[in-house]
């Protein structure tokens, strides 16, 4: 876009010493799935940051690990998940620690799966650090749109309203929800499985659910929702609803 | 995906001398937002095809125009979309004219807008082919994502339930919608601008509101959302209502 305006002139001019933040998308597993953007920006980067979990694993960086440079310096952000009240001091010194490498003139990528802006932790970095370093989001692939692909079902048509509902939510409140939704996908299902279930049957909808875990990862399973083992239902793993629409 | 069934094995060896279909999402405008492998799939095919408008002009082969081989050949998809009642003949030709290129042993790609199965009209050639060739569905960058990069107005966090909605449904439908939202998307403005605009006003929502035309494509256009003008508002136009949460 070009965009020249003055005030964006002064905000260049301030921030020309600096390095800029990237907030990429790496999609939902696939390393192919990258953006040509994103595989450009990657490869470019000096820093290289991404969230790991608490095992010490980063899901973002397995995705693109055949894209990196021996030379890129690698941030890993952990972030206590399961700790959220107190997880903003954590987001405060991940900033930090980019904001260290962006002040040295350093350009930095960080990897989010999926989309930057569509759920994420991505977010958190971006209030912090976007007013005071030129900061630019690249748009990824995500499982929402991903998993139709992997199924062989294509997910909304026309005029159809297609809702996105994480599946911690209780029951009741998932069953208002999908009243008014002519297509949607329940995703963040791990220990909440045999909750959405149970409703689906309930609503009549289990005949039409589809069930996928880590839709484009090496490890993707697709298996009837009716066989599903409640105890073995991985975080990434989501029910689709297709449209009943016939094209 | 290593799946090495014996129905697998059949199918295979029924289409050996087929060509293979490929449905690739272009993303939203950009280029540079396809995907590696929609970009490897492209460059690949001998055959290339894309939805034209009754103008005679194809938003998908201009996002791509730049990776166009002049060997390809390539082959325009006419359909009415004004008189929808009538389309399927449409389709039906549409169809029959890859199925010729297929039964020749060539590979086709067609191009689809943002995802290949999320709105848009690849799922009509879909369901038409995918039984008699093999068929593969790449994944895109949907413009429902790609606008908040470019408003950079993060979409959703954590818990909350997101919808897309297309602006010609009635007032008071998209009003029931809204209410079980926490964020949502509403697309395909055009002539619907002046509705949606007052029903946001009057549910308060006006002041939340982002409207942006074509995200990410060369004539992007980001406006205030009291300073549209409902007369010039295209069909490429969209309005985010993103969460409210405060990472």
């Amino acid at each position: 876009m070009n965009h020249q305006n003055s005030d964006q002139i002064t905000t260049e001019t301030k921030h020309r010493s600096t390095g800029r933040l990237y907030g990429i998308g790496v999609g939902p597993g696939d390393p192919e799935l990258l953006t040509l953007k994103a595989f450009r920006l990657l490869q470019a980067a000096p820093v290289v940051a991404y969230p790991v979990s608490d095992g010490g694993k980063s899901l973002s960086r397995s995705i693109v690990a055949g894209y990196l440079r021996p030379d890129q310096i690698e941030v890993p952000l952990w972030y206590p998940f399961k700790l959220e009240q107190s997880s903003q001091p954590y987001y405060d010194e991940a900033a930090e620690k980019l904001a260290a490498h962006l002040n040295a003139g350093q350009d930095v990528v960080v990897l989010c799966e999926g989309d930057p802006f569509f759920y994420g932790t991505f977010m958190y970095l971006y209030t912090r650090l976007c007013d005071r370093f030129p900061t630019e989001v690249v748009s990824g692939v995500s499982c929402v749109m991903a998993n139709a692909a992997q199924l062989g079902t294509p997910l909304t048509y026309r005029n159809d309203v297609f809702m996105v509902i994480p599946a911690i939510l209780p029951a009741a409140v998932l069953s208002q929800k999908l009243a008014v939704a002519d297509a949607a996908i329940i995703l963040k299902l791990g220990k909440h499985f045999a909750k959405v279930y149970a409703l689906l049957q309930e609503l009549g909808l289990a005949e039409r659910a589809r069930y996928i875990e880590r839709a484009t990862m090496p490890n993707q399973r697709i298996i009837p929702i009716h066989d599903v083992d409640p105890e073995t239902v991985p975080y990434f793993a989501l029910i689709s609803i297709p449209s009943q629409w016939q094209p």
